[in-house]
């Protein structure tokens, strides 16, 4: 049955020495009894179970949990701690599990905390997303240091990519110095996932067709780093190869503004080789990025782009909402793809019921 | 002192039969004085006085302007004809005036009605965009079948390309039924002349660095037909290799929903050589996506976009301009940068501005 081990289990064995203070009779804690005083201090001290819980209310679609979880959220921003937020992504089957898994416990055997997070807009709970079958990172699951939750679900990548970026705030109050967030490398979840993170590193295989051609240009520009995985065995020659290649692609590229010139290399997640490279990397990138100031520009910039960001969905969000707006949209919308009426007067008729309403 | 010829004169010497109606003293149109139907009916019968004067209005800031602008359009929707837009696009240098007007003057040789617009969000009235020094384009402007009008001026992408799309309703209304819009090929500009047209034309210039790398990939993309310009002289052989690379590197893309496959083929807009060749891969182009009932559909999605578009942008502008948004903004922008208040936060409390007033 280890297998198929479950979230909350796992959880559950992670508690260690810090017990939850109000449980009944059956030792569940009761969400409504836990004042946001509790979580708060709890969360700070690091808390396993109480970080869940505020997760899952950030979560909720219960607007009293998400209010209760706002509250939580800014009380725990008073607390800040340094960090690293590393974005990872590649296409399924590149090994980004087990990549992470064996970075996440490298981290934690030279004493950093870690948490894993990810960005998956198609995932729900019965589908789950690569996070959600959590027994791809068994030993992880176990470690002390290191935290897991999977991808919130939700259909829309601005409601998903909110809630993991609420998550790292928490996660982060919770003492956890280094996040790793993994998208799926769909749509356009890699972007979300750049504009939450420090560092962006990419997985690569070598070989089959899994070359140049076959990566959207965005992602190789936002990469920070090129990691060619399962450099093994009879893998070890053709990842020296792509890693040779990769290198002369990358400078084709303009040059990064805060001066980080992306690196390639090469490991095997599987065989935890060449693990300590990967981060001797990021190592070096956190350097300069600190030493120009770069770092924290970007973290400001990030801030305020996810300022306008969270308002613009909101303000569409609300407009769309409107009962109003609903009936006439659909009517109006068939006019306009028919050209009967311009989109111009029709949106300036839409936007005439928020006005008058 | 033909060279420096102004827009206004051009126009003026291209009235042919159809005078204005109302007159001052001094022989200026007051606009004031003419009525919606008359603008509506003038335009219809082609007076091009009188677009010009209605696209005035539409690129006014004068919310009366606009307001007529919009009562304008909304009667000349009625009266649809067919038409073909054309996106244009290339780097500075490649030719894009001259090759412009050579299309145009060949398409209004067998006999159609061609309108050429521009969308450069960089453009100014004292800057001048590509189309603002119309001595570019000296035979089209005196083609009393053509018709040129510069980018409106703006800052914003959103709002120019708005402008140039009520501007394409006008001239369609005005009997023009070839659309050419340029765009200069920066930012996001390409984006949105892409999602005005039915066909977009990347132009490009064999060797000198201008090969496929130097391209934004989406670029390619989105093109519909690659033409490789100034294919004369010592040129033409560097061309035909160019066209070869080009159509190799075309095959690497995924098709087209539409079925149609890009073509590549080379000119020489200044020797007027081989113009004829590239209508006639837009002619097929039509063929086909009107066969397959595609260029509908495509008009349709363009509508549908730009009524959400138009919304989204109205919902944004009326926000950041309300009084106490603008004041909390500066302020609660330099807390977040600094991670004071947590993005989430600060929307709210934005936000909570719109709801209260």
């Amino acid at each position: 049955m280890t297998k198929h081990k479950t979230h909350k289990s796992a959880l559950t064995e992670n508690d260690g020495v810090q017990q939850p203070k109000m449980v009944n009779a059956r030792g569940v804690i009761k969400k409504k009894d836990i004042s946001v005083d509790t979580y708060v201090s709890e969360i700070q001290k690091g808390n396993r179970v109480f970080l869940s819980k505020a997760i899952t209310l950030i979560e909720s679609t219960n607007s009293k949990h998400k209010e209760k979880a706002n509250t939580i959220l800014k009380a725990c921003l008073q607390t800040t701690h340094e960090s690293v937020r590393i974005g990872i992504t590649g296409v399924p089957g590149v090994g980004k599990s087990t990549f992470i898994e064996a970075l996440g416990l490298y981290l934690t055997s030279i004493g950093k905390k870690v948490a894993v997070l990810a960005v998956d807009p198609s995932s729900s709970i019965t589908k789950g997303s690569i996070l959600g079958d959590k027994t791809r990172m068994e030993d992880l699951v176990k470690d002390k240091n290191a935290f897991i939750r999977p991808s919130p679900s939700g259909n829309s990548l601005g409601g998903v990519a909110r809630k993991t970026r609420e998550t790292i705030m928490l996660c982060e109050a919770a003492g956890f110095d280094t996040i790793i967030i993994e998208t799926v490398g769909v749509g356009q979840s890699e972007t979300a996932v750049h504009s939450m993170v420090d560092f962006f590193l990419l997985l690569k295989l070598a070989g089959a067709g899994d070359q140049l051609q076959g990566i959207k240009r965005g992602i190789i520009e936002m990469a920070d780093s090129i990691v060619i995985n399962k450099a093994d065995g009879a893998n070890l020659k053709p990842a020296q190869l792509a890693r040779t290649e990769f290198k002369r692609a990358l400078q084709m590229y303009p040059h990064k503004d805060n001066g980080w010139i992306p690196k390639v290399t090469m490991c095997s997640a599987i065989k935890k080789h060449n693990i300590d490279d990967v981060w001797e990397i990021i190592t070096s990138y956190l350097n300069l990025t600190n030493a120009n100031a770069s770092f924290t520009k970007r973290r400001q910039e990030q801030n305020k782009f996810w300022l306008l960001q969270t308002i613009e969905e909101q303000l569409k969000d609300n407009f769309y909402k409107h009962p109003k707006v609903v009936k006439l949209l659909i009517e109006l919308t068939k006019k306009v793809e028919d050209g009967q009426v311009s989109p111009f007067d029709a949106a300036e008729q839409l936007l005439q019921i928020e006005r008058t309403s």
